[in-house]
């Protein structure tokens, strides 16, 4: 039953959700402890359900069932997780995929085309400020520049990918192979509000936004708090904080656009001492990359100009940036009829946030299915999802399978409903 | 000579100053590992010149070098650091009273009053965000409301103090007898430009200007980077930036005033994730207690305002606060008569920062001396003092403790340079 299927799938998102870096809330970062711990956990699932498992040189977690020719669909999301997060975000695309195989094993049926399931290791960025590690490397697209960045320990990407058990001198050459991948199919919550206001369980992602993510840093000179008069000051956090504010602004004034600081620190970091430097994280997103290049180039100039007016020098890195990535149309045509068949209305929406799926796009065709979420809230411990919604998901992703099976060759399976 | 004791002073600021829990900067904490290897190094040098030494319930460490009579001068400073420190800043004042007593001791001198030279703890209130932990023990003005403050990684005060060795239940009732007390002398250095502006080594404080320290806090509500609309935001770091901008302006508009954001947090912390809380610290002063005051309560209603206008929370806790201490007159005078009889221009100035001065005030009559530094750059390392500004300000100290004999009772030494 269907039913059943959900309700495995919402324990094991429960199950996952208590295996963290931190007690009392869920982060798992790139190459921790707790990281590995989930992605065995899955692994073991994997080989339940008939799967082989392996993992490439980043730690992406691949289980495989055969199927009846050549080809193969590829379906996945992520296992790592923002800091404080919710227990959907990345789990729910692994777990509803293992259900779907599941549900094929149990039946002991085959499709025309191999299943890959793929748990990312590293979609958020958490540990390095790098989105897509994990599916950059599966996609045959990593960019070795990446291998000297460094989490706030001084730990190198490379030395982290090392100790999680990869090879970090493979990363780049470790991409899979695209010649047999019908395309990548990801399940993701939607982590906003659209299908919660549209009253629909899901629906059908028409591409993901693109984005930049830009460390900006301001230097100018520490000081005793009590003896240097406010004229003489060269106040590196205040130049911050006119930042912080420029960029909310900047994007207020720009139809679509979202701009967020979601890290800062002032150093030396003491209440009585005038900040010497201050850091932040810079995150903004259009779904017109050139509206998002615009806006970039006047928040850099920005950055410029208050770093001079106030004697400061000012820092700006571009460290991760990718262009919106439009779904594919008959792969998300498909997954239209898919959504249709199972009596659900069938609704197009953009993704503000960013997916493996963007990234996959490089090796195959992609589609996403997107699943209505509480109040839209995301990474938040609040984050929640319906186990009626995702039994109308797992619904769809079969119906999907089905569909594609009868484009792709004779039908070996039994209905449609399995079993 | 009073050069050699000007370069031991300074050897010894050197070797202290590589005493630190962070590898290559000046960093001392209230109830480190360093601060107790600091305070042991200075406890045998006390030693070596003839001093019995105690702590007190709070780890102060005091060094006692008897006199001929029944009263007492005390003489110090702190020995705990800002994080990335200067090292003179406390640690000066501690060695140049040392000073003054070996050359005491060297000639087997007896003044007619003992002296006791104090070490303080806890002065900068790094780790807690409370100035004075030291000196508030030893002037019995201790606050036990404080003993459940806790530090960055949750220990309080209570528990810091009880692995430091200390007594937290005796805090309160471990004051210092003030019957005996001639008053306090401390020499600092100055933080500031205005000797250097002057031309002077030194300088004699008129008073320690009062100070209020804030935790302010603001709370939101965290959410995806990518997916919820700008307008839909309750962003609590924007609401952060503008209380930091709003601090820098308000001191502008006050002659006289400073206000400064030294600490700034962002919870959850994450590049990708809205912050849902902000957290800074705040650090206002002014020579009139009532100015300093109308500009807390300004704040505080502006801090009210922007979290109310961002659908935000706000917390606001004065943490610690003090009024402006002027210096006792009569001891001013005598230390202003020792500089004049050194052949320097006898100059008073206000000072812009807190001092352990600022607290013993509450026992005992207390002055000030200020040595140049340069740039007025201090709480930084590239804080600087010249052995020759060192010396003339020992000079100044063993001219004042002659003074003070003289006016104390019979003239037990030798010559004023002593042997």
């Amino acid at each position: 039953m269907l039913e059943d299927a959900a309700i495995t799938v919402m324990e094991r998102c429960e199950l996952l959700g208590s295996i963290s870096e931190e007690s009392g809330r869920l982060t798992r970062p790139y190459g921790s402890r707790s990281l590995r711990e989930a992605g065995d956990r899955v692994a073991g699932w994997m080989r339940a359900t008939g799967m082989s498992t392996r993992r490439d040189a980043a730690g992406n977690l691949i289980g495989r069932y055969e199927g009846a020719g050549d080809r193969t669909l590829v379906l996945g999301s992520h296992l790592d997780t923002v800091r404080d997060a919710g227990k959907y975000d990345g789990q729910l695309g692994v777990l509803a995929a293992l259900a779907c195989v599941q549900r094929l094993h149990e039946c002991g049926e085959r499709l025309p085309f191999a299943i890959e399931v793929v748990a990312f290791a590293d979609e958020e960025g958490l540990r390095f400020g790098t989105t897509y590690l994990g599916s950059s490397v599966y996609a045959g697209a990593f960019n070795p520049e990446l291998l000297d960045y460094r989490d706030a320990e001084g730990v190198s990407i490379s030395e982290a990918v090392r100790r999680f058990g990869g090879d970090p001198d493979a990363l780049a050459g470790d991409g899979r192979p695209g010649g047999d991948l019908i395309g990548y199919l990801e399940l993701h919550i939607e982590q906003g509000p659209v299908l919660e206001r549209l009253g629909a369980p899901v629906g059908i992602v028409s591409g993901i936004t693109g984005l930049s993510r830009i460390g900006v840093g301001f230097t100018g000179k520490a000081g005793h708090a009590g003896t240097v008069p406010m004229q003489d000051r060269r106040d590196a956090l205040c130049a911050a904080a006119e930042f912080v504010l420029e960029a909310e602004s900047a994007a207020k004034s720009e139809p679509g656009a979202v701009a967020t600081v979601g890290e800062i620190s002032a150093l030396p970091g003491a209440g009585n001492v005038i900040p010497g430097e201050a850091r932040l994280s810079l995150d903004l997103r259009h779904q017109d990359d050139a509206t998002r290049e615009r806006l970039r180039e006047r928040l850099k100039r920005r950055a410029r100009e208050i770093a001079d007016l106030r004697g400061c020098a000012g820092s700006w890195q571009v460290r991760q940036e990718s262009g919106t990535v439009p779904c594919d149309p008959e792969l998300s045509g498909l997954l239209e009829r898919a959504v249709q068949s199972a009596g659900i209305s069938a609704h197009r929406l953009p993704s503000g946030a960013g997916h493996d799926a963007a990234q996959v796009a490089e090796l195959a065709p992609v589609a996403m299915l997107f699943v209505r979420c509480k109040e839209g809230i995301s990474h938040n411990p609040a984050e929640s999802v319906s186990k009626e919604d995702v039994a109308a998901a797992l619904d769809v992703l079969e119906r999907f399978l089905q569909l594609l099976a009868e484009g792709e060759g004779p039908h070996r399976g039994g209905s449609r409903t399995m079993c």
